[in-house]
């Protein structure tokens, strides 16, 4: 099986669930079939910038209770570009080096960087200017990876979604109200999308797709004229108000603020429509749950594969999945092709073919 | 079976999760049992205003499909008290004699209703005006009548609430931050003591215990000095920030306003402890969900009973759990025993006892 | 939207979660997008054999709150083909023309039929014979129908088996013991393969790939040795002993046997390796959850874009699941292409890749 | 705060979930609170037997993660009497002084036992013969122990088995069937009474009430007269067929046998009444859920509570769960009140109330 390896892994960008049981696959795979040393490296490049850089070892016991488990145990941050690194001073500077002699430090043969489309980008110039052999695995809930037909946190992101719409049915119908979600998405529609016809919403306004407070209240009102006296909304949180994106995002930028476009949703219809309206801001529980069987065997898929990418020498590729099955692409490929909803997709003609309110098309 | 009775069932208040429930056993006990007629009553009291009545014969085939329904099929309304109720210009009028009035005309022999401590004092006042005959059914996902040991909804409520707790866990751990879950409970802590015991929450804030921002910050500190380097805060949605209750609360008065308490404690930990904050404000969702077989239980065990009060004619008395049975009570006092979190409470213990952070005792 | 007409949906086969479902797209689309109406046949094609015909008018109202309701309101059999009907007395006759008289009385334009290869074939059989315009959705928890990617009803079969793994392996650690847990899958092993992996089996017995009761207890042998107390197994309803097929399957032909396959792999690893050994046959729940996100996004994609196919003339054919697209595909394709397991699937490298025992390659 | 004391805990008879939180919670009071130290004894009184003891230091870092866990770390055994211990040639000998000596090999000044009341009276007989400083906790999924109202497990089991009820009612009505579902109870029909009132079950079999086949079949009977094509029977495997119990018991003394008394009923009411019958034996799932948060909530309760009984001297008594709060007794008498379900039961009254077949009364 050649020579022994020792290979790092990092966690990169949003936690979303499936993440702690990619690595358990990676350890499997590197150690169990192949005899190499695997070293977990913690929160995404910010353990490659301590001395000595901060990473442990990982084993098949201290990984075999990760199938189940949310989020990541090396930790991972969203912040920290290496590239225009944030002093304490708030001024920015190059500390790519560091990271990649943190890489050498550490001895690694070859590193598998999880992360969504943000992340692979910098990971693989750190590559590039470090001459590093990385291999990718795609994780975003967003799902908006275009090469690769799922990636990991998405299935259990949509599983969550879809609950909270289950459970405010039965308190909008309870109480006439409009009810309205909203969920993450910071670019791309498709966790709305999906969660939004599993869960039988009535409107759905996803950031690729205009829409107006007319015509949402239009098919608020058509839905009383039916007899039906509530109606449940769903929003991703990209979705600008009337006016463009005035409305402060309610995730963005590393801050925690509530009443974005939710809320300003919930305002509007109440003030034209006379409804009662609530809102509901899912957050942050949509990327923590337990991961879905579909998110666990897409990660494990994805985590065997990317070390076999490792030990064929296949670098600067990253595991993706269609047609059922797992097959590589080159990372500039994967990261080059960006899929938000587009108009034109099955799910889009679904969501209309049932009479749901998508905007104006 | 003695003679044959026209009943009519009614819910009102916020709704929660096991009110169909109890009105399928109400049903079922009704006409299977006693053979009587069962009409369900449209939206609380607004029913018994309109003219005719609004309300629904029901069936046991109608009824057969709510015991996994969450929510109530007649619907429920919080506003609209009989005695001052509000008029389209915004005045206030006591239109009691039209609801008594409405219950004559629906030939009724008896009324049940599902409510809180506040929909059963507005009830029993009606009754007492109007010589009608009730039984009352406790629900409350606040669990705050101290007469019986749950209410219908609480469980359910708890179990939703701990789940999110148990999602934010996982993504407060990979990103190292303080994560803030605002609950319901209007005035008293049930659902955030309950739910951060069994969420494993660090600190838990409710209306019963005065906290400060310090003493949360400390508590944060012990942790981080632990070695751990995230926390999970559970907040009730009527905690006051320190200087009393300036902070608009979230689900106040008809309102749909985020950004109250637990927005409020993100902000002041986050300046004073400079841990990275997020806040999930969880709203509607604890009201929505298919009903725990605990709650649907407690929900058919009642309905049963009240159907039963009828029969012996036992009436202005309400069910109760006490020691595993149902126990019937006047309404009079059950309303009178409020029951907040009390500081010798075994849960106060219990949550003391695993060094949870409970504010000032 | 070209002429009104009147078409009819019916289920067939084993039931799944997500039929419901279905069944509520295709009357939304029918009526909301066509005017079209739509009428709901009675168990399969058992309605069609009663006189009159047994059907029920599917409305926007009644179909409504199918989205989340497990099963199929129609009714379904997988008894009664009508080529060799059987009689009371145990003779077969063909009764085809019966049917084919049942949906010229109801009047129908045309047909949707929701099934597994088996019923689908049936029903073709019936459209060519009868010069009847079919539609096809596929839908089987085993997922074996080659030309879709995915099913109805497979992923939330895979999930309650995941969840029953996810039970059974704290009580296998508790106990030191060796479950065994089996699944459905008459004849492909899919779901053993994907429960197993999210479910973190040790050990997947499928039927596509023989194993021995010693390469079981070597790999129990080979965790113990590595430390390890307990395991967990995961075993295919159609796997068969050692000697052939001499075991009774646990669902075949209308039987409800308990004690097959897993029994006997209980009893043999028990005698062989000393191992305390229990065993669940999770039966008929793999069928009747509410049905997962991702099948009502299948269901709800499908439903509409059969009633496309009716609404463009193209029948004889059938919706399919492909690249994130429905497509639709003659039925005669569909039903040719057949999909066990094959050796080469990346799920079975990746569970080897993992580890797993999978039988003797 | 006294003296520092080394206290051991142990876990014993049949797993269930929330012995790990009691686990958790003993380690986090007796550590956080006392600052004593916490020894965990190896597969209940099995590992006291070994030489050394086989036991592990409890520490706040290893028992954080067991909140959610279900099972026990600790391992748990329902063999093993040490009164009468098994040897490997079928004989039987007292044991029980090695135990003692391994208690105070361990060097300790008390011990918490969580057991049933089987493992309950073992411990206490033990400690009264060694003279050791017993504390007891109550867990049992059969809920059968009388001083407490509820026993730490029984609440997930009943979910687990409601949860597995609501499944079977869609595939019941979907194939117009009766489906069986056998739960746990060994002695007592606890769960089995309360998820068939949760899960609406048409019939519900219990070891405290006789019945006949032909009740049942009578019961079903009605319900086809009603117009409903489908019934769901639980039953305890406990009960006993029509002649006494000759069938086989499911779980019976480390068996593994499928085909009890499950199986009994679908044969003789498939045989009696013509309709078709599944069954379902739910079996080890029951106990293996992660813990709802009800056990979990009680869990840490009793566990806090059982280190303060240490403080306090308070030995020989268990904790109980008794009008929301938690209150010790003596060992001696919780075990004496056993409590099976009472024909007078609140929960029997609401399931005859609900016209459920109970058995000939």
């Amino acid at each position: 099986m050649g020579q022994t390896k020792r290979i790092g892994i990092l966690t990169s960008g949003g936690d979303c669930a499936g993440l702690n049981a990619a690595i358990r696959a990676v350890t499997h795979r590197a150690i169990g079939t192949y005899g190499w040393e695997v070293i977990g490296i913690s929160r995404a490049t910010l353990g490659l910038l301590s001395r000595p850089p901060e990473a442990i070892p990982l084993t098949l016991a201290n990984t075999y209770p990760l199938l189940t488990a949310g989020g990541t145990i090396l930790g991972t941050t969203n912040k920290g570009n290496p590239f225009a690194f944030p002093s304490a001073e708030g001024e920015f500077s190059d500390r790519s080096d560091e990271i990649i002699q943190g890489y050498h430090q550490l001895g690694l043969d070859a590193m598998i960087g999880v992360g969504g489309d943000g992340s692979l980008a910098i990971l693989r110039r750190l590559a590039q200017q470090g001459n590093l052999n990385l291999v990718a695995i795609p994780k975003t809930i967003d799902n908006d990876l275009g090469s690769t037909e799922r990636s990991i946190g998405f299935d259990t992101a949509v599983n969550i979604a879809t609950e909270a719409l289950d459970r405010l049915h039965f308190t909008a119908a309870s109480h006439s109200r409009v009810m309205i979600l909203e969920v993450m998405g910071r670019d791309a529609g498709h966790i709305a999308l999906n969660a939004g016809i599993a869960g039988g919403a009535d409107i759905i306004l996803i950031p690729e797709i205009g829409y107006t407070i007319d015509g949402v209240c239009q098919a608020i009102s058509q839905i009383q004229a039916q007899g039906r006296n509530f109606a449940v909304v769903v929003v991703a949180e990209a979705v600008c108000d009337e006016g463009g994106c005035q409305v402060t995002q309610t995730h963005a930028q590393g801050q925690s603020r509530l009443g974005g476009i939710g809320q300003y949703l919930a305002d509007a219809i109440a003030q034209q429509s006379q409804a009662e309206t609530r809102v509901t801001v899912l957050g942050h529980v949509q990327r923590g749950g337990i991961p879905s069987p579909l998110d666990r065997v897409l990660a494990t898929a994805f985590g065997v594969t990317a070390v076999d990418l490792i030990a064929e020498g296949k670098y600067d590729h990253m595991v993706t999945w269609q047609k059922r099955q797992v097959v590589s692409v080159p990372i500039e490929d994967a990261i080059a092709q960006y899929r938000a909803v587009d108009p034109q997709d099955t799910l889009v003609k679904t969501a209309l073919g049932m009479g749901i309110y998508l905007g104006e098309q």
